[in-house]
């Protein structure tokens, strides 16, 4: 291989070129080519399998979780899953070319605010081979070239994925370069890639917390992630009992190591004695770990004494923390010194209650009766999604289609010069 | 004064804690203290003219150019021409809370898109002093806190007007912390303020090209601004002759030190001979410079030969650069290689042409038969703006009151768990 920094290089150069084709390729030569890779994928299954083989045997070896290897594992089940998934961003509409806004201010010449894609954008990602399709279909629908930087224990997976997207462009409409992967595990490839803001217009970082915060705080190249998913349930004193026991469940156990599940749950101090019984009960018949103060221990033998360190934690388990507050001021305030912007909700039947929460609670989402688990584009209809944002700026919550584009102003003027 | 990190740290905890109760203050609070803080301007008019005496004076002792002490100079007008913008921010709609798109998937959960504060914004900005007030009313109305950071030729202007501004907002509903200023010169303090990410939502840096370059590459906040403002306009095989003359001649002279000023001039090489001419000379009769290329030269003897640089060379001033190119093809590929994203116009009667230059140039304002001078929030019917944005993320062109928002999505259910 040539030298590392010329090849991120020549990566990037050639994903910018390509960007420039893929700015007016139409719907129509778009989904063709998502047509053709599903199709070639689907032809490269056997390929496939063999080059994940490859991945899991040398993953064994190491001392691996084996939920990670379970991340790591494709089998023809899994490969059509993917395929399915680029079939139905196919059936999604084209962002690109949509009037956002048009109007014709007093100076007479018509502006339209139309969307346009943003440009290359590098995805960082974790052992998980399906990333490498899902990615690469969501970039080339939105009009952005991709490229891929999956973890290291998934290369020949997603080389083998990566091959069969590139072959299956060079039939197509559109340039082979619209996605590409970065062929090295070296980590310095990464530290190379987020310093090519000239070429490159977008970072999406997906995985693990530390290289999340590593590459927010080194990239030149503007991020969209989210660092923790510390999501809260608070459970006001106008909560229904029952709706409250179904929301902390599930907004906990239904999964626990996805971004939007809870991980704090509040307790409005009013119905502590009441509700909160309940819900530590069903907690803990499904397997949940409590930790909560010292008046929590007293409703239930089972539940250990929770550190200030547990407020600030992220589970991904089945672990919860519990708190009791004075009112919907102080569940408001505790979400906002120890949450992460991602998804907080409130369980009550006061409605102005809960829209001071929706309103004062500063995250990207904030859900109103229902579990903190639907953070989710598919659950929000989007179809598909690259991940959550938790940042302030550009898009926020889910990141799909939409989110992968910006916009230009067209002004169409009739010869008009400023006075 | 304090340590100059405590005092930036101050600062923007401050800001913070204040941009909290901006998140959900009324229009009527925010109109109320827009009104509260014109009508004390007004009050003031007499300290600012002071203070703006005491800058004055010490800028002349320093070697400064007479169009930057034109911007430092405030008298009664120009207060006053402060005072009704202010007023004129006061009439435009908030953002704030409008619903950007509502639906319910699939799940039932009704969703609604709502506009919400960024939260902390902080300006960077040259030795003007009204924008400090137009700065601080943008801010307010779009519910974000701001932290001033001007020139410092003109801090005790600024300084006058913050306090002006500050004394208002104590008699207001909202915090005295939604407007702030840094209370030094000292260079150091934007390079603190720069790494205050915790705090701080959003850099706008405006003025010298070197200190926003600086900022670009330093900031751990992300930055809405524009390096350059490297404006073409393309003549057309298809233009009109008149047509082209005027846009030209207002593109480049209305004013030559905007942003939106046009600094090269592309023209078809079917139309060199036949129109160029006369572009060429209404500019010389207008008093700008030409450097072109010899082809060029040989039209008229005034124009001066182009070098390599004067193609990426923003003059802001009577200076244009002249090149001829095959096509609409080649002005495109000519404003890729030296464009700055900022402002490109193409003259032509064809549309085909017209809507390729539109589609394929990627700046965040494209125009069709109108001068590149139209590049401003005013124009656009924005009211006011910050500035001009090029980047690729959140917002391009007019940075305005709509662009200092973000959203949030509010999820309504009715006890919802997810399968």
């Amino acid at each position: 291989m040539k030298n590392l920094n010329s090849h991120i290089e020549d990566i990037c150069k050639k994903a910018n070129q390509a960007s420039k084709v893929l700015v007016y390729a139409s719907s129509t030569s778009k989904n063709k080519a998502l047509k053709l890779i599903a199709n070639n994928i689907k032809k490269d299954i056997g390929k496939i399998l063999i080059a994940n083989k490859k991945d899991m045997k040398l993953a064994e070896k190491k001392n691996i979780s084996t939920a990670f290897l379970d991340r790591l594992f494709l089998d023809e089940k899994r490969i059509k899953d993917m395929i399915n998934g680029i079939n139905n961003i196919v059936k999604l509409d084209d962002p690109i070319g949509k009037i956002i806004k048009n109007w014709t201010p007093k100076n007479g010449i018509n502006i339209s605010q139309t969307r346009v894609p943003i440009g290359v954008i590098g995805i960082i990602y974790e052992s998980r081979p399906n990333v490498t399709a899902d990615a690469s279909a969501l970039a080339l629908k939105s009009g952005n070239s991709i490229i891929l930087r999956g973890g290291s224990e998934s290369f020949f997976s997603s080389k083998a994925i990566t091959n069969s997207i590139r072959n299956a462009l060079k039939i197509s409409d559109l340039p082979i370069n619209c996605v590409q992967m970065i062929n090295t595990t070296n980590r310095n490839a990464i530290n190379k890639l987020l310093k090519m803001q000239n070429l490159v217009n977008l970072i999406i970082p997906r995985g693990g917390k530390s290289l999340i915060k590593k590459i927010q705080e080194e990239s030149k190249i503007p991020v969209l992630s989210h660092l923790d998913g510390l999501c809260h349930t608070f459970i006001d004193k106008a909560a229904n009992k029952q709706m409250s026991i179904n929301i902390a469940l599930n907004a906990k156990m239904r999964r626990t190591g996805v971004c939007g599940a809870t991980e704090t749950l509040l307790c409005h101090k009013d119905v502590y004695n009441t509700i909160l019984p309940s819900v530590i009960d069903e907690l803990i018949k499904n397997g949940c770990e409590i930790r909560g103060e010292k008046k929590i221990q007293a409703l239930n033998k089972k539940v250990l004494l929770a550190k200030e360190t547990d407020w600030s934690t992220e589970y991904l388990d089945s672990i919860i923390s519990i708190k009791i507050v004075n009112d919907v001021n102080d569940a408001i305030k505790h979400i906002e010194k120890y949450g992460s912007n991602h998804t907080d909700a409130i369980v009550t039947n006061n409605k102005k209650t809960a829209e001071k929460f929706l309103t004062n609670v500063n995250s990207a989402i904030v859900v109103h009766n229902a579990s903190t688990q639907y953070a989710d584009g598919g659950e929000f209809g989007m179809g598909a999604e690259m991940g959550i944002a938790t940042g302030k700026l550009h898009a926020r919550g889910p990141v799909a289609l939409e989110e992968l584009t910006t916009y230009k102003y067209q002004l169409r003027g009739k010869g008009e010069t400023r006075p």
